[in-house]
């Protein structure tokens, strides 16, 4: 069985989408969408496929799912669109910058039954799928300690800035996710610094680009989370695991694997400077994952839950910044 | 304009070249060849070209490029055939286990000026041509030894090395390619030793798996050649350029890039165990500047001549090996 | 000019220094005191120094400074002591479990203007240095956060916490006082979380073996740090500093570099398994730099105040623990 | 009971070992001779021992054990004279540039039962000893081919030069005494390249500066060997050996093991720039191991016999590079 794919939104991450969909060989990209028809027009040509509106597609009987690529803002009205009419959905994170939006949205998700995932596309990536999976093997025993550096290379456009959300729910929400992911146990407390010390703008904008966090479980687990809007050496992605039988970790990584010595000593190129090309293979392990939840043979993971999560862990942190206190997650989800 | 192909022989590496052209949005798959039906087939059907007739493919108006994927015995001959029909060339190494049948073969392609290139995916590699690139930048000053140790994970079928030519012709050949890249001086004297460690079937049929060489060119540089057909822990394919002012290296690569550190030690997971996997960037970049050579813009290279010399010092080496002693190349080439 | 020494305390770290002292040219190791005879003795016949005790080394004509290894609880007498006998004085971390009893001992240092120098080694960690130096010459331009991982291969034994001060008061506040010499810059706010992970018998002792802490400056730069009580893998020991320009960061140490690669992969011996080869070479600067002092060619740094600091950021952590929350430095130190 | 030694040659490479000596609990430096009054007086003056004539050693009742250090042509005469004279000797490499001269020196020592022990520093480094141990473990498998890198930081004067014997017999001796240490076999044959690339005056010298060896032994093990006198980034030395489970690698060593990271990528210090800092450990495990011979509790190993092959492998190598053939080694020992 082929899956008839739909693409509303055919931005930068609606392209990486529509080129993983059209290589898998189980999937078949049939229409696509966008406000801006030159866009649409360009996946159209270049995939073959039929530019429609997206009421059309909500109405259509050869679509079996649809992939939600739009602006953050139009997230939850799209998926209880689609929930309603039957399609199975993939929607980039966040599903809103609202608890209590996000939560809404999942009521109609679980009344529907629809199979929805969201997309976190770092649990894709193979070397921290390998982490993963050295975990659940046992291989370094309980984990204990999760520790995330996660650095961008340099500051997104002020514009972005404003309407992201602010940094824990735009940047750190990928490492709240991570931390709950690795520690396979719920995170209860939150606490966050940040400060502004790379652009003044994004303090102006009422956002940070420094910030620490530490997350605890019921058990006692920790997580350490440190993020910056800067890197000059590339985009800075670790995570380290460490458990009773010893640690995990995955490395940084780059285009080019050389290494040259001179006087001034021994130089390795730096890093991937754009997520895009850092997490390739994660976006297209992350659609085949999406088709293989809907053919039955994996589940649709993460989850609409999991995403809600990791929108309360940011809420939490907002909160534990702006009033200096530890806070408690049952703060945000009840 | 879209170059548009045909494909000879749908084997291995017939399949990964055919996945190189259908990427390209330059380059279309027009039609395949194949002396067994079903291989053919899977390709036509899976990237939608046609099943043609060797001689078919020879006279038709519609094909600009072949790419030769035959096994070695046919390269030679087709080659002639097609360069006689006037297409773009590109021949998987080597042009034949003869030095002089590969320069009858480059005659006619001269004749006819015929595109041709020949294929030694490791120039293609993104670590050794960045490798290249701080050579040909100046980055280590002059080039004076090369170091190149390239081990395969396991020995190939005995049917298989007893038509490869031997080690030297089938394996080391890329090393002297590759030597030959990196010193760009010719090479002028060379030295090898050989012997069966690995196993005694390979000996029975009259071949070597672990062989050792030297090179030098005529202003005295140097290079060694390290092979095995054994490594336990994956395709082990470094190169080292060392000179004047420094070094640079290319690292081994693996697919998953994380250390689990535990009271063994810390530990990372094998390397690439198969050479389609290690050199999948490789063989597209290799086609890509195929492309770029018959839209002029590129040289054909590496060129026929390239694979001649490569040849060369292959026969060189088992010369060396057979007599104890040190061969001039002039002994090969005239 | 020859420094003539006293050592206060033959124990484990205590022969540590005596090997330092006499190892050093412009030192001399003229006695040695402890309550056990046998361990001093053992000092006096291998280094041919003087048992004597306590008193007659604070009245003798012939000694000019002394290091204390005794107990942490002698600590602040034996300042006082011997700051009025007018000797110089080193003395290993801390200086007092109480901040309170510290700061009288520093008053007394200070009326007499004693040089006096506290034995946070890791500031003399050759490594640790070469970070330090780094950020020194603007390497990394502006230090903006600064993350520590430290992991003791083992617990202690649980008579050594029961007067050890707990995990933050022993362990990291060699971290409190790494995170302050790496960023520069007064530590305002202590933010920690800490479990019992690794030991039931830690946690009946009133102490933890996991914490987390994150620190702040007021001008919003970071720290976080990561303990804990286990390591399989042997004496974790990272530190990395991350700036305006870029990052530095100190690698782990074993004691012996090879790599085996196997089907099993790549893997490197575990690290040092004990502080004291870890910091073999930290002890012996850490003794050199105070004979320079004494000599009048550096500081006597890390100084009292120092001590006094990281004792105060310990307990700042402590509270955060105890009640959930954010500290202010300036509750402890006022 | 404590052995006496003397140290014959108090020069850069005497210091060296009379801090080895002095360090080591067993041992004792009784007496030290030198033809410069003034070295001689250093060494006696730091360790309190006596400045003594060769002669005065030689008829010493006190002494139990002599250090050679000499300029290499004593070596000899200094080893007959000594164990004539009953005394256990240590001679620094070579014992002579002569194979001859080595043989009837053997006999000498052979005929009066010396204990020798000839000064290969290497098999003592702490990370090539682990190499040799996981080899002798069977951690991978039956040795099949060494690799040897093996750069000098830069050329030694041209004065040492002419006196040296040649790169082979100075340098690259290290190096056939390494492989065989390590293939746990004889070399039978032995091909070598050799060529000045990095200073012409060395040419003028008749000597070489880059030079590249193959070894074999009988069952068809294979080292390579790669030599250059000049390395930017510091003393490279590296070996791998390769077997039939496995490779074991030792990593290049550097006094500071940091990284920096920025816009120009990842970078770490050079390697140690001189061989004493480099091989400091390697020296005090020799002279402890020649102690523990001569207590009875060790091999005197690397023996006369190691010293006199590895010569022999360096005249086979110089015949090689000057009839441009591979050469027996049974040519040069019959």
């Amino acid at each position: 069985m082929t899956i008839r794919f739909a693409l509303l939104g055919a931005g930068r991450i609606g392209k990486v989408h529509a080129r993983a969909i059209t290589s898998n060989p189980t999937a078949r990209l049939a229409a696509v969408a966008d406000a801006m028809p030159k866009a649409a027009d360009d996946i159209a040509a270049q995939y073959g496929c039929e530019v429609r509106t997206i009421d059309a597609i909500a109405g259509a009987a050869d679509i079996d799912a649809v992939v939600i690529c739009t602006p953050t803002d139009m997230h939850a009205d799209l998926i209880e669109k689609f929930s309603n009419a039957g399609k199975a959905i993939f929607c980039e994170k966040p599903i809103d910058l609202s608890v209590q939006r996000v939560r809404d949205c999942l009521g109609v998700v679980a009344a529907n039954k629809t199979l929805l995932m969201v997309g976190f596309n770092r649990r894709f990536d193979p070397h921290f799928m390998a982490v993963k999976a050295a975990i659940d093997n046992g291989e370094i025993g309980d984990v204990e300690m999760v520790t995330i550096v996660s650095r961008d290379p340099g500051p997104p456009p002020i514009d972005y800035v404003k309407r992201s959300g602010g940094i824990f729910r735009d940047m750190t929400i990928h490492d709240f996710d991570m931390a709950r992911f690795l520690l396979r146990e719920d995170i209860v407390t939150v606490s966050a610094q940040a400060s502004v010390l790379v652009d003044k703008a994004i303090g102006a904008a009422g956002d940070y680009d420094s910030v620490s966090v530490m997350l605890a479980t019921a058990s006692g687990k920790h997580a350490t989370i440190s993020n910056s809007r800067r890197a000059t050496y590339g985009y800075d992605q670790r995570i380290e695991a460490h458990g009773s039988f010893g640690s995990v970790a995955a490395e940084n990584q780059r285009a080019v694997s050389i290494e040259i010595a001179n006087a001034k000593g021994y130089t390795r190129p730096p890093l991937y400077d754009f997520f895009m090309t850092r997490y390739t293979q994660a976006y297209a392990n992350e659609i085949a994952a999406f088709i293989n939840a809907i053919g039955g043979k994996g589940p649709a993971s993460p989850s609409g839950q999991d995403g809600l999560i990791a929108l309360a862990l940011a809420d939490a942190a907002v909160t534990s910044v702006k009033e200096g206190r530890v806070v408690k997650v049952s703060e945000v989800l009840g």
